[in-house]
């Protein structure tokens, strides 16, 4: 059977051209071709095997990935790989490592608040990994509210220095990656303190431990935080407790690219604007928005392989059962998953040209579509994040039991994911962002001012108001003006009303407090406009290759009717569609998931997925599920012996009645 | 500040009788002794610490739990228990371990389907723990669908034997917990062939391992499956694999009472109905509902008591933040799951009557509410599983970063609980089987035949299909008629759309198969009324302690009105309830969230959880969260050694530039 493509029939069913799909994925031939080399670098290197991760005791796994780090960091210099081939590099041997903060925060947060002559000392450092970084803002009992941190840096006029010290156990870093074993190095965030005066959280980079023999300095305390979600998952990473006690830095390691203390203990601002700071932010959520439309992607494409060859009842004459993924409850969970997969990897491609936008006006020192790019950002990292963390969840379950098995590649999946809900943004309180720049905008439109970007359709709230949408049949709803009428008229008239019932309230502030649950409903609606919308403009685009664009014109249909579907509560009851509509769409979408049926799993194929970087047996590529699965349960420590340890001192006794004086 | 009760100050603020709740989430004064007294023997016994569960490998923790278990059955002799007490002590051990399936499935399967002599056989044997059982049943390649199975148990008339054979690889027993590597026996359910013929799934009691040296027998291969989801969570567990090659069992062995194979090789049916096979069903599947309640409030209570003691944001004139249990958003996610286990508490309390009511009538050959009590538990199952997984991710998430630590015990409590959606009867398969009993009752209303139970509503479908719910204020929905009748409304409406929809379809298979999204979605509606009903129906009785009533009461709306709220595209498309009726649902909501909010940490108080059964630091009793969290990451091996295992080889040569020379 080795050898045996069991999924050929499936394959061939495809009615579209799957290498021109992936191309489509991957942003160009330029993305296709370098992730395509990479991955089967990564996949071909033996060092870079991870078939027994989730066997491995805590020390064992993180020297293994200290080992892993190590072996990609010497790839990348004796290959000579560029920035882009350097990252996808890491991210294919999938594990995380403190080269993520290293590279994905310390130096881009040195880039963006550090001065030239700052970034001149620290990024040579960084760039060669002379030093090792990480980012250190979150503490023991301070994480949302980056304000109320309580790390002080006071500052010493006597002899130039900073003084950092952690005043209580809450006051303590707590979370950061890299921190625990790794980092020499860490952008701390502390209340800057000069002249007996607060000013607030700013940041400054601090030594850790020795480049000699890598012991902490003197007057820090390092330790990891302990066993995190999952087995292999997160645990890979020294995600560490830090605790100072008045550790001492020379007054030119505070970032002070937008404010300052002088060498007389003055604070002053920069005449760099603070906004730069949230286009770092821009582009850090913007990768998260890609990582999770990679993340999700992986998951369905392990639970569509596995649900093609997956039989379960239907058998007709002895004949063999039906594929599970012909069960239409099977394609109503699986289907929208795959569509949220490319709806999301377009909007993360929209993303990336928005932070090249706002990054241009912000040198232009134009900031006017600063607070619009910030609250999507913000929004949309919040709506892919909790998406993407349910689908691989959904995902698990839609392979039954053998889903539940590591060696499926979903736990794992789902372990390792899950904190993206939480890290950089919780969420919620990311969604409530969202909603305070919607009431604003709303606010603002009596003032006459234009609302931009993503919220332009907020000017045409006289319209949205009182439009009804022009669905007679069923087919009507694949007509893309129809969906923007329906999603733009729900998210503008929850927001109105939210305004209306703010505006009850004699203290608005009080009103958003009590209103939080409507509002961050009202933000969701948004954001689904917004991705609904994003992928509409990509089917304007001239795509190529055969049966391509049609099999992308499906799947939108097949995003936006199953959110209008779930959502339906909120289309009905601000009107915008009626009853009848949405039963019509709910039908319509009966019809595409039976479009989508026979190229599902060509729809898979085209994430160009290595099985090494899927580490999933139920996802493999040639479907030879049931042989591998057996041949991987035998690799359990547990099966080194037939009779286990244990069996004579606690099972034995106990059958032979010989308990009562067992010494156990 | 160790002994110090943190949380004090909430619980002065509750309005109601906590030890008086205590009675009522119990289910009597005897169940609360019982529960109170055997968790505070488990908690106090040195043993049956469990602390460091997730930093073992899987031998040392497997190991652990062999000891954990036979220490459990040692006290349980020492100490004389009852069934009753055995059964909490082994459910506050909370390990899944071998014993779950010898006293869960293993006896009562030989109860249910063994003859009286063979009962008289196997169950002292059992009782004692002479011998050790598991049940066999789900294979590699079939699970869902039982009749699909490929072992074969083939009779030999010659020797009076039946040959058990494992006849592909697909037909590998697979999943069967306690197989892997300890029971010394097993219900296997495999295709009985005499005479040539096939007579389709039957049980036999097959003994695998030798009671000498704990050997497989021959002819048989045994393993273990492999690691599964989480890290301690469900890998205390042996989940195996079993091969049969030709085994030779006597032919006393088939579990004979409901049908026989005769000396000669004659199938034959007994007169016991065959029906009686799924008392055993609601039987078990009653339990999982009983366990849904207690997973669920686990993580609620966890969740809660944390909310109270984390602070974010909000501070006034530098005072202390605001706890983020006041946010309003952190109530509308929280107070729903809170008031979903207790709802899950009483269906699960009524399906125990329901059972008793069902074995009664069984014994007097009364099989009419059979199927009823069949869907109505299936569907139970389903229901409370599926929200419960869910629930304990959403508590996790309510925690932040810190509910990411294995030291809040959430992920080991979502890893371990999340097989229930799919054992025992896939969720979504069995909402299927819902459907059906309800399309069923529908078709069977024109014959005139008058619906039972939990589908008596039905019987008022003409009143259903076009009443108006009368609610015009807000408060109107604390009337338990009002919110009874919209749910009737909701669930009765979705069925006959489904039953007028399949009516299109000449093949109504084909029907069925066309619609079974639309289909799951109503019996989800069915279900939910059954639990909203269940509740209602307790509040009619007399609850003794101040304040308890009212505070279940105020549960009870919660759980009815999140559900309104969550599906009021359901309630709207249908025209059970008005927009308007909707948005006062809504403003009720957040009213009853208030009056949740100062009895929240009561309410969970009231569960009556022993710190060592949470096993959560977030979820201490005594809130004292910080220098715990603190305390216990410092015991991860990690922190053995202040330069981590691997600097030298790996870190050192990258940091000083010397990775070219190293050896990886
Ligand atoms: C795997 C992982 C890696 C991390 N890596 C780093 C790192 O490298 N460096 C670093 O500095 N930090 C790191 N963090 C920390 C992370 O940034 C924080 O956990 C995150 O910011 C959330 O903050 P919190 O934990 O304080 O949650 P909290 O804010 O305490 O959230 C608890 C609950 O309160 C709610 N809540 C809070 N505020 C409000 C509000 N205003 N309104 C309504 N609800 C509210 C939340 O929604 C949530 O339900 C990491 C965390 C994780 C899990
Ligand atoms: C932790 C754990 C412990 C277990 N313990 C035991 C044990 O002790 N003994 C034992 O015998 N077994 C055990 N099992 C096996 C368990 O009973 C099965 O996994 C379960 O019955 C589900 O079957 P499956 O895995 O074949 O899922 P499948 O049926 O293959 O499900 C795959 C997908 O197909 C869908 N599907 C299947 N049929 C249909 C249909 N007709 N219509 C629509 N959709 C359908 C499902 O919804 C699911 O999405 C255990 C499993 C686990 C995870
Ligand atoms: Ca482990």
């Amino acid at each position: 059977m080795e050898g045996v493509d069991h999924l050929a029939h499936e394959r061939n069913k495809a009615q579209f051209d799957v290498e021109e799909m992936k191309i489509v994925w991957a942003g160009s031939h330029h993305a296709f071709e370098v992730s395509d080399r990479i991955a089967r670098l990564v996949a071909s290197d033996p060092v870079f095997a991870k078939d027994n991760r989730t066997r491995l005791d805590r020390k064992e796994l993180f020297k293994n990935t200290l080992r892993k780090t190590a072996h990609a960091w010497k790839r990348i210099i004796e290959l000579r790989l560029t920035e882009e081939e350097a990252s996808r590099l890491r991210s294919f041997v999938d594990e995380p490592a403190f080269t993520d903060l290293h590279w994905g925060m310390f130096v881009p947060a040195i880039k963006g608040q550090g001065t030239e002559e700052q970034q001149k000392k620290w990024l040579p450092l960084a760039y060669k990994m002379q030093i090792i970084g990480c980012y250190a803002q979150t503490e023991l009992g301070h994480g949302s509210n980056v304000q109320g941190l309580e790390t002080t840096a006071t500052f010493d006029p006597q002899t130039d220095e900073f003084v950092i010290h952690s005043p209580t156990l809450t006051s303590f870093k707590w979370w950061p990656g890299g921190l625990g074993k790794i980092s020499t190095h860490a952008v701390v965030y502390a209340r800057l303190i000069t002249d007996g005066q607060d000013y607030g959280v700013n940041g400054f980079i601090v030594q850790l431990r020795s480049l000699d023999d890598h012991l902490p300095l003197p007057g820090i305390t390092i330790g990891d935080i302990g066993m995190k979600f999952g087995n292999g998952a997160y645990n890979t990473m020294d995600n560490g407790v830090l605790k100072f006690d008045h550790v001492r830095i020379p007054r030119d390691q505070m970032l002070m690219r937008v404010s300052q203390v002088t060498r007389d203990g003055k604070y002053v601002q920069s005449n760099v604007p603070r906004q730069l700071l949230y286009g770092t932010m821009v582009y850090v959520r913007q990768t998260i928005v890609s990582d999770a439309s990679v993340a999700l992607s992986r998951a369905v494409c392990i639970a569509t392989r596995y649900s093609a060859v997956r039989r379960q009842f239907g058998s007709q004459n002895g004949g063999p059962e039906s594929q599970v993924i012909d069960y239409k409850t099977q394609q109503a969970r699986l289907f929208p998953l795959l569509a949220s997969a490319y709806a999301f990897r377009f909007v993360g491609e929209w993303l990336k040209w928005l932070y090249t936008d706002v990054t241009q006006r912000l040198q232009a020192n134009d900031f006017s579509t600063l607070p619009e790019a910030h609250a999507c950002t913000a929004g949309l990292k919040s709506l892919t994040t909790s998406a993407t963390a349910d689908g691989i969840e959904e995902c698990r379950k839609l392979c039954g039991g053998h889903g539940y098995l590591c060696s499926s590649g979903l736990p794992e999946l789902f372990a390792v994911y899950v904190p993206a809900c939480t890290y950089e943004g919780d969420n919620i309180v990311l969604l409530l962002q969202v909603a305070r720049h919607l009431m604003k905008t709303i606010s603002q439109l009596q003032s006459g001012k234009k609302p931009v970007g993503t919220t332009a359709y907020m000017g045409r709230l006289g319209h949205l108001m009182q439009c009804k949408t022009d669905v007679q049949k069923a087919e009507d709803w694949l007509k893309p003006k129809a969906v923007l009428q329906a999603f733009e008229a729900r998210a503008a008239r929850m927001s109105v009303a939210c305004a209306q019932n703010l505006s009850n309230f004699t203290n608005p502030e009080e009103g958003f407090h009590e209103l939080a649950a409507d509002l961050a409903e009202a933000a969701v609606a948004h954001c689904q406009l917004i991705v609904v919308s994003k992928f509409i403009e990509k089917l304007q685009q001239d795509i190529p290759g055969k049966g391509v664009k049609q099999q992308l014109e499906i799947l939108c249909s097949v995003y936006a009717l199953f959110l209008l579907h779930k959502h339906q509560g909120d289309f009905l009851s601000t009107g915008s569609i009626t009853s009848r509509q949405s039963s019509l769409a709910n039908d319509q979408l009966r019809t595409l998931y039976s479009q989508v049926r026979p190229n599902a799993i060509a729809l898979v194929d085209a994430f160009n997925y290595t099985d090494h970087y899927l580490s999933s047996i139920l996802g493999r590529y040639d479907g030879n599920v049931y042989p591998k699965l057996y041949e991987e349960a035998w690799k359990d420590p547990l099966n080194d012996s037939v009779v286990p340890d244990g069996y004579q001192q606690y099972v034995r006794p106990m059958l032979k009645q010989q308990l009562r004086n067992a010494r156990l």
